[in-house]
């Protein structure tokens, strides 16, 4: 387990990386563009603030937990400072940052590309959970140019938050994520922009269902925004298949007319059945609310 | 509160209601196509099974528990038998049996169209909760010709089953339960069914947004068939909607290229902000788990 550790970045992610840490005896330093939310974090327990200026040594492990667009600059910066001798970062799109990174002149031998499977709807420090990452996966992304050294102290830490490393190439992450986290949130989205003009009385009927269906619709939309378009492609890729199931429905809806053509029925029953044996294939997940 | 109440369709919701007008004091009869749902209900505690052949003398009210394009067919014969003086349905659409019953020649006068807002991804007797309905709203949709004594009969066991009734027309019930229930349940479907053949790793990935976005996809696809074709254009009228959003979005990811060009952003951002707006419209269902 990495023992001096520096978190960039403390919203939800970072704060709630540093809090863990913090319990688990590491020496936790914190930085952010916003003093105020250094300062927040510092008085939940989750470090010291970083000291201005160049440091004594650098720590063992930098998590840089910025968006995704933010992670090259992050990273670039943290490296010329010296920051530590390792970074990580925690964005939910590996693929594009990474590429940026390397062109910047990163090195990219000591940064080891992460990203928790943990959330929340709320976000900012105040939002953050020692334990939200306890029994998730985190995916981890090294390349074969990323030192296994490095590898091990990242792993340390994931561990030490109680999660579960999963490794695979970022490729591969960013299409498992465009799967099953980036598109349930537009779908999530698409179907709560359905009530924005909704009539109160509509509304009045709604229960667990539409509720559970548009959770993620309360996500941040600047942060989304940001992750969708860094993860275009393998995003919209399942968007469109999704839109296209949709549109069939609609066709076979209006082409059964109150005769309840069996033709048409059968088209809806056959996404009807490919959703429900779609949703036997994942499990609950255990430990905390999670993206 | 009617005091002797017969129940047609012992699955999940007609025992429920069983279940709970039992516990109220009511004398419950059980009736079900098939004889083990019945001894199955009665076991629980739902009431005794209908005898067959003729009545005494009719109970104050029969609920018709069966599938919406049951509902005219079963309100016929309760008719003819003489269950009851009073009838009303749970089906989830009105409009199009409501039309069917009235041709059929059914006195109007005594049906009390109803829609509880509750039910659980389980189903069949062995998933009633006599508690199911507790808080939850209770549409009825009686007509210009229906008799102001039934509203009164079929709004005592709306209370005495502890939910809460909504009165409005049947067309702007089957708008409004396609806009917060059955067009949910279509998408989280679609969403489901991207997940049907992906890879294991990718699902291993899976967290809490997901699972809740696909939890509708679980329900009973004969049933879900039924009562989207039931309640075709205004499940349809939502879905084109919000496909044609879908698409908008795949667009403006697709433009974005690596570029992340910032029209293509807003165009992303827009519709986050509209879902995040609707899903704020709606509160966090009381009681227990419903569609």
């Amino acid at each position: 387990m990495p023992r001096r550790v520096v978190v960039v970045g403390t919203g939800l992610i970072g704060t709630s990386i540093a809090l863990a840490m913090t319990r688990r005896g590491a020496a936790v330093r914190l930085a952010d563009r916003d003093p105020a939310a250094v300062r927040m974090a510092a008085g939940l327990g989750a470090g010291e603030p970083l000291p201005a200026g160049p440091l004594a040594e650098p720590a063992d492990l930098a998590v840089l937990a910025v968006p995704p667009a933010a992670v090259p600059e992050a990273l670039s910066d943290a490296q010329k400072r010296g920051l530590a001798r390792v970074c990580t970062d925690v964005a939910s799109v590996k693929g594009i940052p990474l590429a940026e990174a390397a062109e910047r002149g990163c090195d990219m031998s000591v940064f080891v590309p992460g990203h928790p499977m943990a959330g929340r709807e709320r976000s900012g420090p105040g939002a953050a959970r020692a334990d939200l990452f306890a029994g998730r996966p985190w995916a981890l992304c090294p390349g074969p140019e990323t030192a296994p050294d490095a590898v091990a102290v990242v792993t340390g830490l994931v561990r030490a938050c109680g999660a579960e490393p999963v490794t695979l190439d970022a490729a591969a992450h960013d299409r498992a994520v465009a799967l099953v986290s980036h598109a349930p949130h537009v779908v999530s989205v698409a179907m709560a922009a359905r009530l924005e003009a909704a009539a109160e009385q509509d509304l009045g009927l709604a229960g667990q269902g539409v509720y559970d269906v548009t959770r993620k619709a309360a996500g941040d939309p600047r942060l989304w925004t940001g992750i969708l378009l860094a993860n275009a492609e393998p995003v919209a890729a399942v968007l469109e298949d999704l839109a296209n199931d949709l549109a069939r429905v609609v066709d076979a809806l209006r082409d059964s007319g109150a005769a309840k053509d069996a033709i048409a029925a059968e088209r809806v029953a056959g996404l009807l059945r490919r959703g429900r044996a779609g949703r036997a294939r994942i499990r609950p997940p255990n430990g905390s609310p999670t993206n």
